[in-house]
C-alpha cells in the first residue's frame, strides 16, 4: 500500500495550490493530479451537480491505485466529502476540516471570517466545521466570486484586485475576527492583496497548508508513508493541456509538466446515493 | 414545419439576451430554450470541448422538433458552426454572421471593433466573417473575461464593472474604431458602462438584435413563420432551475418559468466529425 499514489483532484488549477504543500511536505511520495477542467468552475453550481463530477473525479483516481484521495477543491469538500467518504474503499481528506481546525487553534476573539466561493458559502459546511470544534465560536462568512476569475486572468497585482478585495472584506470591518480562513484554492495567490485590506491584525489560515499536514498524519497512521524515493506527479485534465501548463505554473510556484488529457468522466447512468 | 419550435442554446443564461430579442421580433414562435449551465461557462474552455458540448445540446433540441437553430452563444458560435451546419438537418444560424453584417454597414472608419471571451477572440471569427463582407476592413479585437462574472454577480452598476471597463476598453484609444460589437450575449447587460467608456463617437452592436432580424429572414424564405397565435418558451436547464430563475430575469427582463432539469447531455463515444 506504501507504493500507492495520493489521489488529487480539483475542478481545475486552483488545488495545484494544495498541491504545492502536500509536495513540500510529502517529498517521496508520488501524486496523481485530476483537474476537472471541461466542467470547471464548480462554485456556482448545485450540489447535486458538484456531487456527480466529484463522485466521477474519484472513481477515475481510484481506478489508478491510489492509498488515499486528498479533495483539494473547497467546493467539492463542502459539498460531496461524506458521500466520498462513505463510497471509497481509501481515506478521503477535503480542505474544510484542517482548515477549521487550524482557525480554532489560532482565534483568540472566538470570531472567525470565511471567503470562499458562493457554492461553499452556501454550504455552510465551514460553519458547522468549526462549531464542532467549538460550538462558542462566531463565525462571519462571504463569497467573493470575481476572486476566481481575478486570479485566472493573473490580474491578481491590478487595482481591479485590490477594488475588489475592498468590496468584500469591507463587510468584515467591525465584525471582530481575529482569523480569516481563505476558504478557495484560488485564493492564496492573492494572499497579498487579502492581507493588505485586512491589516495586520487578522492571520490568515491556508487550507491547502493544513490539509497536508493532516495528510501526513493520516498516512502515518497506516503506516503508509513514503520515506525514501523521488516523488513526482502524474497530471490528468479534462480539457486541452496546454492552457493547465499556462496558468498551471503560476499556482505551482514549478513547470507543470506531462500533463494527459482525460476525454470523459461521465457516468452515464448517475444517481446521487443515498 | 411551420408549427415546430425554434431551438437555442447557450452555456448558460447570457443568451436570454437573444431569446428577448427574438422573442419581441417573432412573437408567436414556440422557442425551447436549453442554458448548459452545469458546464458553463464556454469562453475559456478548447475548441474540441466547446465543440462536444455545442453538439450535444443541438441533438437534445432537434429531438424535441424544431424547424432551426440559433446558438445563442458568441463562443459556440466563433468555435462549432460548421460542424453544427454540416451535421444538422434544420438551419442553424448563429449570433457572428449578423453581428458581423450589421457592423460592416455602420462604419464609416473602416476600423471595427470587438470584445468577447478569450475563445472568441482567440478563434478569430470576428475577424473572418468581417472580411469575408470586405477585405478592406481592419478589425481590432480584445477578450474581457471579467464582464462575464462581473455580470453574473449584478456588479454591472459598481465600480469595479467601470474599473474593469476602462482597464480593457482603454486599449481601443486611438484605434480609430467607429463600431463595437459585443461579440458575448452576457455584454448587452453592461451596454450603460461599455457606452459611458467608449463615449458617444462609437456605435454599439448588440449581436442578439442582429440575430433575430437573420432568424426571421431564414424562416421566410422557408414560409415556416408563424403569422398568429401566441407564442412562447419552454426552458431546459443542465444544472439547478433555481439559479437559472434567480439571474435568467434580469437577462429577460421578464420571468423565466416552469424550467426543467436535463440530467445528461453527454455523448459517451463523442469524436469531433471529420
Amino acid at each position: 500500500m506504501k507504493n500507492l499514489s495520493i489521489g488529487m483532484f480539483d475542478s481545475g488549477i486552483g488545488g495545484l495550490t494544495v498541491l504545492k504543500e502536500v509536495r513540500k511536505q510529502l517529498p517521496h511520495e508520488h501524486i496523481i493530479y485530476l483537474g476537472d477542467m471541461a466542467r470547471l468552475p464548480y462554485g456556482n453550481k448545485s450540489p447535486y451537480t458538484v456531487t456527480r463530477y466529484s463522485l466521477e473525479n474519484a472513481l477515475f483516481l481510484l481506478a489508478k491505485g491510489i492509498k488515499m484521495l486528498i479533495v483539494a477543491c473547497n467546493t467539492s469538500s463542502a459539498l460531496s466529502l461524506s458521500v466520498l467518504s462513505r463510497k471509497l474503499p481509501v481515506p478521503v481528506i477535503g480542505v474544510i476540516g484542517p482548515a477549521a481546525g487550524e482557525a480554532v487553534k489560532l482565534t483568540r476573539t472566538g470570531k472567525i471570517g470565511v471567503i470562499g466561493t458562493k457554492a461553499t458559502v452556501r454550504s455552510e459546511a465551514y460553519p458547522r466545521a468549526i462549531q464542532r470544534l467549538d460550538s462558542h465560536i462566531e463565525v462571519v462568512s462571504r463569497p467573493c466570486p470575481l476572486f476566481v476569475p481575478i486570479v485566472e486572468e493573473g490580474l491578481e497585482g491590478d487595482e481591479v484586485a485590490y477594488l475588489a478585495a475592498r468590496k468584500y472584506l469591507g463587510e468584515f470591518d467591525g465584525s471582530g475576527i481575529d482569523v480569516m480562513i481563505m476558504g478557495c484554492t484560488h485564493y492564496p495567490i492573492m494572499e497579498p492583496v487579502i492581507r493588505q485590506v485586512l491589516g495586520e491584525g487578522v492571520r490568515i489560515v491556508n487550507a491547502g497548508r493544513e490539509t497536508a499536514k493532516q495528510a501526513i498524519g493520516v498516512l502515518e497512521e497506516r503506516g503508509a508513508v513514503r520515506k525514501t524515493g523521488k516523488g513526482g506527479v502524474s497530471y490528468y485534465v479534462t480539457d486541452s493541456p496546454e492552457s493547465c501548463r499556462e496558468i498551471g505554473s503560476r499556482f505551482l510556484g514549478e513547470p507543470v509538466e506531462h500533463v494527459k488529457f482525460v476525454k470523459n468522466l461521465n457516468l452515464t447512468d448517475f444517481r446521487l446515493p443515498a
